[in-house]
């Protein structure tokens, strides 16, 4: 038996940040920058008017007041997207928009509430001082310099900028491809009708609901028949598009467990008992020259989805670049609304709902229980040595995936 | 001028739940039932072993020990996936799997660690309890019971106990199809080169990562031309396909913001000043037959990712019918590491980096700072009466959309 600590280390040592590929900014959305990305332009590339207003002279405009406005002639309009080059002449004014081009010549803008809106002769009636209301030419961003480090995450704004800044594609970590396979004789596919001794195949649509949840792409499978053959050439035609290959079911230890039969004679992937609760048996290799990383999870479908959260989603944040903190990752705190007793010498995953940072049990607490499964919105984590939870007692929660809508 | 809770309110107030649509589970992820839904089958639909091990009837093996093991004959093997009804008389026994069916008549399960593996026959070493290991049929959930309530958000979990539970299809509440407009004779396509007086459309791009961050479904027309027959032919072909449409720039004081000109004339939109900072200029209201909302957003790229952030995601997470707390939603609190003023009488959003708890300002808050931007973690959200933060100070905080690779 080992601990959930030392399963995880080991799929972190093992699997390798995805090579890097190029793709269009808005494509690369949740992804991590490659590389760093330097601006190909200023921002702003040209000096413009931060306001709607009229482009001045500031020297023309000194002592203007509600009481002495200044009356200067409207030589131009400039809106924005004006592509000409103009000059404003001392004692003249060109109305102006925000984000259009400043006339050579200008150096301050007075915004139109403190004028009469004149188009022929404005009255100006507020003093302006130089450099108001314009944006100079690279003051946020200026060409050359980069604009976003190696390991970036890519959100909203930080497409935005690369965009701004005249990048197109950058190199990123791509998204993981996540291959999912679930094993056994008794499966049926999703709308059909099991009979006596077959049950859907939810684990599939579970682990591919999953894979998507942590921005990684699903490949779905499905169901595979328990048949050695079968499952390993499901397994070589898989290799090709996968950058992780999940299953489930077939590794605990019964006499027909077709995952650890197959396997195990690769030799790659390795078979433990890891002491928790749920999720006990589980494997974890690689396959094929590109040495795939296989996670054989078990195939009760709560233990299947707590190994999951514990392994899988730790290993694919990694493989996509992005920092992940040491187990136990991104737990939130609790208190025990309930008492309950825990599993000695295992780490237990207990369902629980959370009513604000108050946690009560989900319902049925066995590894095949959807039920409470499908009800809660965390994990707390109990630890090994801790076999009984008093109310009120301090918890930490894993929060599931897809309680926030992705 | 009015508040951002008056603006925000007058939009909650106006947007509406979208019509359900029927959809298979896997692709209903991330979406709110519109149903209560109900089990199609029980789970376990038949009884079954929880382990690996031997079926029997309990009094067979009353007072079996590693000392004075009880041997009986096995008599078969069940795997799961087999659809045969087996019994199993007295003083016999039946090698079973995980998840396999129950003969008749066995009512145990004796583990195959307190066994000898035999397959001829079997030495059980260890006594055993009327339903041990046993899973019976509907234990988890009961065919005809309600599985899931309406208003569920749908994620692996729920999924999963859907699919097991017969369901295949389910209605649900659509995900927003959002149009995203960006305005601007200034704008040209990402990727080109910006001439004089030219900025590249950021600002398309960066909404439309934002809609896909708040898991809505984006359609990105990009920059239209401040024409208005253009802007309302473009308006008018989008409604289609719309439930709601975003629109950037041209709602300031300009001579020339033709999305204030064109909507202003057909009545149903409105435009008003917010207390806010970045974002004053806001247009909201409806368009067409089927009233699609109209966010109108300011042209600055803060603004309008902040104008995103207050107004749009609210609308957005409702039109998807999730549950969505009143302003301020999700705010997280953090502690001001240095000092800094804030405008009186606006509510500022100011774009902090978080270290931990600690906010410190992420560099110029220009509204057309993008640099600053894609380097905050979250926004600050100082109320509209404090002019002065000191370091320190407590501060609610919005953390911006995709910081979680989303």
């Amino acid at each position: 038996m080992i601990s959930v600590e030392q399963h995880l280390t080991r799929i972190l040592e093992t699997v390798k940040v995805i090579r890097p590929f190029e793709q269009g900014v808005l494509d690369a959305q949740g992804c991590v920058l490659a590389e760093d990305v330097t601006a190909r332009g200023s921002l702003p590339g040209f000096t413009n008017s931060a306001m709607d207003g009229y482009a001045v002279h500031a020297a023309d405009v000194v002592g203007a007041s509600a009481e002495h406005p200044v009356v200067l002639p409207v030589v131009n309009d400039i809106a924005a997207g004006n592509t000409n080059a103009l000059s404003l002449a001392q004692g003249q004014t060109m109305r102006i928009m925000t984000g259009a081009p400043m006339p050579r010549g200008a150096d301050a803008v007075v915004v139109v509430e403190n004028t009469d809106g004149g188009v022929v002769k404005v009255a100006i009636r507020a003093a302006s001082v130089v450099g108001q209301h314009v944006r100079e030419v690279g003051e946020d961003v200026e060409e050359g310099v980069v604009v976003l480090r190696r390991g970036t995450l890519l959100g909203p704004g930080q497409i935005a900028l690369l965009a701004a800044s005249g990048v197109s594609r950058v190199r990123v970590v791509p998204r993981p491809r996540v291959v999912v396979i679930s094993t056994g004789d008794e499966l049926v596919e999703v709308g059909q009708k099991p009979g006596f001794g077959q049950i859907v195949d939810s684990n599939s649509v579970m682990l591919t609901a999953a894979v998507t949840s942590v921005g990684a792409t699903p490949y779905r499978v499905g169901g595979v028949a328990d048949d050695a053959r079968t499952l390993m050439d499901t397994l070589e035609g898989q290799l090709v598009r996968a950058d992780a290959i999940i299953t489930t079911g077939g590794v605990s230890m019964g006499a027909f467990d077709t995952v650890k039969e197959v396997l195990s004679r690769v030799g790659t992937v390795q078979f433990d008992k890891v002491a928790m609760r749920p999720g006990m048996p589980q494997g974890f290799g690689v396959l094929g020259d590109d040495e795939v990383p296989v996670f054989t999870l078990p195939g009760n479908p709560v233990s299947a989805l707590v190994s999951f959260h514990v392994f899988v989603a730790p290993a694919l944040r990694a493989m996509a670049g992005r920092p992940e903190p040491s187990f136990p990752p991104g737990y939130v705190p609790a208190v025990a609304a309930e008492s309950f007793r825990s599993v000695p010498g295992k780490m237990e995953f207990v369902r629980v709902i959370l009513d604000d940072d108050r946690a009560r049990l989900a319902g049925g607490q066995g590894s095949h229980m959807l039920g409470a499964l499908a009800a809660a919105d965390a994990l707390a984590v109990i630890p090994p040595d801790v076999v009984e939870v008093d109310e009120g007692d301090s918890l930490e929660c894993l929060p599931l995936l897809g309680r926030d809508g992705q």
